[in-house]
């Protein structure tokens, strides 16, 4: 019988595009966080989701910049197969009086990225996605008061966000919005013609395991562009909140089945 | 309700990595069948699936070069949307006494095209896909006899195949080992660890529309390469069978759940 | 000594990132005509380069899908050695009586298309280019009347141009802005600070050879873009002239030098 | 008079591919060095170069991602101007009684630092090159001893090198074949068939700045492939010298003009 965690299954497994989790990052987090209109994040929530009762406008953008690998750890020696670079927008939701993180735009560099998405309910697509990297030597920034970090997005070919962010201080936290376990939903149609859909999943996953160096905060000037396939800036910026900046390790192990068959037709 | 028949989606549905189908296709193929050891096919093949009655070793290896659209069509006209190349193979396969064609290893280069072929259950993996375009002027071929076009694949930054055809004269088929309707799976695995599988179906599909040019049969010159996250090479080249080119277009909307729930944990 | 008729120079001349000429190509060109400024034309052309007589605000601005070879073809066979795209802006210009076309800005997507532009004085960079291409059969259009190609550009993550063309007949010319013969500089800084120009040439240069399809006439709808590092978008379009397709086969073989030491420190 | 320190020459000189040096530079240095045929070194050295007196066949094949810019230093907000990964070969050589480095092939992955490269005398052609980035959280490796460091080349979709580096101490250099200032050729041949070179530089230069970390020295297990267009691989690997790993802040702006003319016909 073949195997392997992920398509395509093999004789070996070994064809995998991705191993089964546990999976480890070392990472790079760049979040914006800012204030839209709560009815663009409403309207992005499907029932039984409602929006958070506290600040329900509130968005992170984020970029990360990520090395990756599962158990044997032997994607980081063929570093194509374990560097990837995203950019996502979250919200925040409510469901059955919790409150939780809600990834709603994400665009990654790798298909193993887009595969393990695929899995945990993120909805991914390919980009292009550059984040300023810290250095110790030379023009580019340390992580310290006054450093700044540029961060960009595209895909098919158009920009759609840019930011700079400037340090101003050590935080005690990586701001809020992402801070909760993620609520996502797993969909796919049926294969028959307006049958409906054949998975329908609202799951709840988060870190396993983390650790994390000392978060920054500071503040960006974003902008958000338009283009014909996307609706990032429909999550118009109101008002800024702030920017931060922290360097990460974290384990994703699986995920909890919150609830199934709820999406309407 | 978000809307959108694939992920994001949103209050519009023009954020969708992909429209609902029909899906329409204008693309060139170049097909090389060769004959493998079947026990290599067999391994491939998850129960209920069999082997073909008939010269179960045959595989098909398929370079295309596409330009896709739905319904508006809207994407032709900005190409990036439209535009992308595969390589696949495909094996044979029997089931309830009928002969499947099955996609076992695919590689395109454009997350659309990943994406539909998450819902046909082609199991795509990114790659790089090179084939020569016939052209009517200059030193690229004709498609006429004795005209020679190469083909490569590389995944990962490895090549994984290459091929030289060379025409000989028209032909009244395309290969036989790609003609039948396809088997295939779509499977994910439960959110929770040790889950088992979230969706297991066994579907089946096909083009709901076809045309096409003149076939041309020939010869190829087939080399399959080693990689570590790759088995395509694992389908060695025991007997070359032919070679084959041709343009067309087509359409695929929708397909057939055949079974559930028919893989072993 | 080592040999090779470009970088890097190796014992057997084979490392060398192009071939001598004669180079040929098989390509298809969208070309979009229209006038601007001519004071936006005067300020690209240095001495002791004029504005053309007739028509100085003319620009093309040209789309190519190319396949191309050095003597021995073997490009061809692994096409990702012959393939690119590019997308440039002409203008014309007059030199000792003479009108001479000269492109202003070009990008293309392989290093061997930048490495032969720069030894023909094209002014190369990387971008991201695309244009559907015609095929006889399903949604993708033939050349014919009424058929609407797309065509983009793209650099650093930033869509700098996209033109919309419907064919509307067949023409006598594919355009008058590129078909004199180019008149372009090779410079290059002196290695040493404040050293001036090491290399300051004004050449001509054009097809030794060519063949061509019937071209077809119709009308572009263009957008250009605005970036930081890029200026395409000045050549602003004041009135549309013409929009024009052709399939062609042309070799390059070298060109003539015009005149030395012109460029002003 | 268009202006710009590369082309394309604008009225603002704001489209130069890339502007004045000096050029800033913050990387990671992955180095592997080991001994080849001096023969094969040998060949790779025109006259009036020599091989170098000492240790003639060693070779430093070195791995680089970089964040660069040049004065004003906005290239860094702007991360998809300003990130690269090269990687390259370097031997050594003597002209005039001194010991030079001298790169014989390079990899890079972006036209800028193509632009740079011609203008150095760097012979580069584009690649795809990956290298294990160090990272303080999480399963990516820190720089300290038994940290491991994967490295990978590939261009024109075949892996030409693979390198796993380990580090064993601190050491109190990071090798020594790049270590002299660098001897290079800036060649282009004239534009006229059979007209010989109409440059033709040998030039000297250097880092005019640089600070570092401490660099670490270890082992690698490397391998070199065979590709078609490409002569990384006649470099045999004869003897294993050591690895090194190290992270610094360097700055170039300028070389030397050593001889006009020399290379043979």
């Amino acid at each position: 019988m073949p195997r392997g965690w992920f398509h395509p299954r093999t004789a070996t497994g070994a064809s995998s595009l991705i191993p089964a989790p546990p999976w480890h990052y070392s990472g790079d987090l760049l979040t914006v966080e800012y204030r839209t209109d709560p009815a663009r994040v409403r309207e992005l929530l499907p029932a039984p989701l409602d929006l958070a009762p506290e600040d329900p406008g509130a968005v992170a953008l984020i970029w990360a910049d990520w090395q990756s690998c599962a158990t044997t750890g032997e994607e980081l020696l063929d570093p194509v197969r374990s560097q990837y670079k995203e950019a996502f927008a979250v919200v925040r939701c409510a469901y059955q009086g919790r409150t939780y993180s809600r990834c709603v735009y994400i665009w990654v560099d790798k298909d193993f990225a887009l595969a393990r998405g695929l899995h945990q309910g993120y909805p991914k697509k390919l980009g292009s996605i550059h984040q300023t990297r810290p250095h110790p030597y030379g023009p580019a920034p340390r992580i310290e008061a006054g450093a700044v970090f540029g961060a960009t997005l595209a895909a098919a070919d158009r920009r759609l966000a840019q930011a700079v962010v400037t340090l101003r201080e050590p935080s005690g936290t990586n701001g809020f919005v992402n801070g909760h376990p993620m609520a996502h939903h797993r969909l796919l149609p049926s294969i028959e013609k307006d049958g409906g859909l054949a998975l329908d999943e609202l799951v709840e996953s988060g870190a396993s395991w983390s650790e994390a160096g000392q978060a920054w905060r500071g503040d960006a000037d974003l902008e958000l562009f338009e283009a014909p396939t996307e609706e990032l800036a429909r999550l118009e910026i109101r008002e800024p909140i702030a920017a931060y900046y922290r360097q990460l390790g974290v384990t994703w192990d699986g995920g909890r089945l919150l609830a199934s068959g709820t999406t309407a037709p």
